[in-house]
């Protein structure tokens, strides 16, 4: 605490920014409001969380989900109904992605509210409670601090969303944020053990039993491993060279560059080798798995649950048996122990020299036309051990299928919520909450086009990011599915090198457009040496889709037929 | 019907299309989604209704609600979940102000909702009614269409919202869009009326029992008026000379040209003629009057009720006695017959010669800098009979408020729901609705970032706005409420007219940007001559503000304090 705070009343504002402090959070998206300004006042004071103002609140939220998935939790503050309500979107997929979230917003006053009357951000009918509800039914837990119950209020909910890994959901009215407060006296509770040892020995002995009688296992990997803080004991496992995939949801949970990864699971869209190891492997290890649409080639995954380990959060099966209560963590190192001892027999993968994906020889191109094929391998050759890379739910998410990552490259889409325009301002939230890493942003010209507002902030607060902006004139992804000429798929035509330097007050940025193969690689060498943020037009044909996208395409749109025509 | 859709089968798409088109829809916003894919094939082909997909669904749905304010209803298409949430402020918005707008969903399809799996797009927990349960807080009616009763739910949610001038909200699961279908055998039911004629007598009486007893009489009338299109009738008791302000909301129900027009009324923070006139004349006839907190002076109305006949949708009251059922037209049509028959010891104003502000003479000027009283003083000069004007709800509401408009200037706000940024999509829906209007745009460049895409679907549709910016860098209506210089009230620094030439692949627009006030004055010459869209960035002092918002920022922020400090 600075002298200067010690002359200031402490105020419920103070609690719950110090609270928000130690859940991790050093820094506030938002949009001001005037229900907001006076705990905003307390923001700009804090000594260790940063104010970060966006272009908009849909915005403000999608960059706190993307800090969430990098740092533990994510935190934003809007404004009553308006502000709220641009935001909720971003608070859905947040719950839908499991990513943690705290929604801080600024409400009229205890006196206004009691007064029932036609209050500007509200629906004018005197009912404060419509946005609290509508909130409800997206977040994993809510409260309207009062002076009274301020302290059991905050640690609540910063605690569900930090520990169950969903969003959650603070009004703070107005004279609330200025009510005296006392600070925390002791520090939040820590996510308490589940695991019962008696539990892990009977799962152990089960999963020795099945692995005694087996020549092959595997593992399948997703994003609920990230959800539970898995990583560390997944890749304990890993190490012992058990072949593995996950599905594209759960990228960020392996190394790709390790031998024994075999790349992604999508059910009957898989490239052939993957499905047959993890489909007839004699044991399968599945860790974390949620199985959506888009993530399994439309639920095609055929995996034998008799042959199956599947490892959940809280619990775990064994051919169909069930062991609870378990944590992920703790059956994890049950079936490392258990690998570890049956190793002689197993078809295990030693791990060597990893994979480098960036020392890959580099093809001469003459000077021809820019495509998809070309476009995600010499991205994928761009990336370097420990980036962020965000790939928009388009042609970006579904171009990088194919690749494999470099070592420590932390790979973020959003395949389940499945909203374009996310990762823009998602990057900002990523780049700020690791600015160790290099931010790398790979989006579609019509979904960059929903969020571009924070470009401007992207620019604003510096980051020195790599953007490449898939520029097909429209929206490639629902071409793939319906509509492949229509004009419905087809966008306003941006200049986006000219965007850049429209936003960009200090003029540091490169914007910069290529059509062809050379021209894309003279810009990703350019960009390798730059300081700045470097934005990328890579203008290929609109009807130019990759092979992953074509055959989900054709599911969906199937998905999406009357089943009696 | 064209001979081209004879050859395709008839389905609930096509009824839905044809039951908007009969509502006067002529123009669907939207974004496409998977799910809205099929039923987008029916509205390219629909000959009465064009598709304006937008950058956007909050820009999508602002615009929808631009249009509902002036053409009847808006309609627009976003996809489940993504695409609705992110409307859904917008939808909230329409329904604070009493917009007709209907919002359709397009979502999986029955089958797949009946499965209950992890479908993109959902929050993956199987339950489909997370977002229909959030929108019935903020609609007046709802339905997901089935096959077999497609035709009574889309009939009832149409009706509802043109009548109730409230957003409804249909979800259309992408199988029933393509269920077969009968078209429309009859019209819609008419809005039935509701007045009872005795009611109209007794209401009569009593009010020429008041106006005989009377020697002054004025009139206060708010967008409720516009809502119950009542304008008509409204005027015609305006004609006979009876002075009258509106609130802020309200301007558009009068013709500000009129000599009996006194101003604006905004309770204590009124100009005091209007204030006297308002609040001191024998009888007051208050005429769709919905009194909120920013436009009354923060409930600082002084409203005599025992000297006041209200006039409200459905009944009125004379000096507190009752009248109803009656609608808002039949009662103004009764007090204007009993004015009429009294008018000789009343003080009317005899109608001459419309005021017109665009005569007034033009003073000549230094090249000082440009303020905001020199910018809303030019403004208002260069406005003309028959524009539509949108002012953002921020120092453009506001510094418009002391400037009466010319005769049939439509004038839009948004002073209830007070969404920052709504007015630049909302001009897009605004100018399709009535192309035959000028549209001008009044906006600050905090809120024009907000919804910065949609200048790009202003400049692709070829839109002729013209759009003031007013460049202060920040949000100048918070600084006036709190935190006059701190840093969360500054925004990112674009240049507004490199901006323009980056969105306008046709580069047939004009960006200008303008620190003076000859700068101003030469700007706004050239875009009076000229077809194509003209955005002036004006450059004022940031800490500059519009004398009613000075007032105005001082009582919000005074409501936001704690009562006992």
């Amino acid at each position: 605490m600075t002298d200067e705070r010690l002359e200031i009343p402490y105020t419920v504002a103070d609690y719950l920014l110090d609270r928000l402090a130690e859940a991790g959070v050093r820094h506030l998206f938002g949009v001001p409001g005037d229900f907001t300004l006076a705990f905003l006042d307390h923001v700009q004071r804090h000594p260790l969380i940063e104010w970060v103002g966006c272009a908009n609140e849909l915005g403000a939220a999608y960059a706190a989900d993307g800090y969430g998935r990098m740092h533990g939790l994510g935190a934003l503050s809007t404004t009553f109904g308006v502000g709220e309500l641009s935001a909720i979107g971003a608070i859905a997929g947040s719950y839908a992605e499991h990513v943690p979230v705290l929604h801080v917003v600024g409400a009229p006053t205890t006196a206004t509210q009691a007064a029932g009357r036609a209050t500007h951000h509200t629906l004018g009918d005197g009912d404060f409670g419509h946005f609290a509800r509508m909130t409800a039914e997206v977040t994993v837990d809510q409260a309207r601090l009062t002076a009274a119950g301020y302290s059991a209020e905050i640690d609540r909910v910063i605690v569900a969303a930090r520990d169950r890994r969903l969003p959650g959901y603070l009004i703070v009215p107005a004279d609330v944020s200025e009510a005296p407060a006392e600070p925390p006296r002791q520090a939040l509770p820590q996510h308490p053990a589940i695991t019962d040892p008696d539990v892990v020995d009977r799962f152990r002995q089960a999963v020795a039993a099945r692995l005694a009688a087996a020549r092959s296992v595997a593992v399948l990997a997703d994003i609920l491993v990230s959800r539970m803080s898995a990583e560390d004991s997944l890749r304990g496992l890993l190490r012992l060279g058990v072949p593995h995939a996950t599905l594209l949801w759960g990228r960020r949970v392996v190394d790709e560059s390790a031998e024994a990864y075999l790349g992604s699971y999508l059910g009957a869209a898989s490239d052939g080798a993957v499905q047959t190891v993890i489909e007839d492997s004699d044991v399968l290890v599945m860790v974390g798995v949620q199985f959506t649409d888009l993530t399994s080639g439309f639920f095609s995954q055929r995996i034998d649950s008799a042959r199956t380990i599947e490892i959940r959060g809280e619990y775990a099966t064994v051919g169909g048996e069930r062991f609870e209560p378990l944590a992920m963590s703790a059956a994890l190192h049950a079936v490392t122990s258990a690998v570890r001892e049956e190793a002689e027999h197993l078809q295990l993968i030693p791990t060597g020299a990893a994979h480098r994906p960036e020392d890959q020889p580099r093809v001469e191109v003459e000077d021809e036309p820019l495509g998809q094929a070309a476009l995600w391998s010499e991205v994928t050759r761009f990336l370097r051990p420990g980036d962020t890379v965000l790939a928009d739910q388009g042609t970006s998410f579904y171009g990088m299928a194919g690749h494999r990552l470099p070592h420590d490259v932390t790979f973020v889409g959003q395949p389940l919520w499945a909203a374009i325009g996310f990762t823009l301002p998602a990057l900002l939230g990523a780049a700020l909450a690791r600015p160790d890493r290099r931010p790398v942003l790979l989006i579609g010209d019509g979904a960059a086009q929903l969020t571009i507002g924070e470009l401007g902030t992207l620019l604003r607060h510096r980051i020195p990011a790599v953007i490449v902006i898939v520029d097909n004139a429209g929206y490639t992804v629902e071409r793939a599915i319906h509509g492949l000429e229509e004009e419905y798929n087809d966008i306003a035509r941006w200049d986006w090198t000219a965007l850049v330097r429209a936003m960009d007050s200090e003029q540091t940025a490169t914007g910069v457009r290529v059509a062809t193969h050379e021209g894309l690689r003279d810009a990703l060498d350019a960009a390798r040496g730059s300081e700045s943020l470097t934005l990328i037009q890579a203008v290929v044909p609109p009807l130019d889709v990759p092979p992953v996208l074509r055959a989900l395409g054709a599911a969906a749109a199937n998905a999406n037929r009357p089943l009696d025509r």
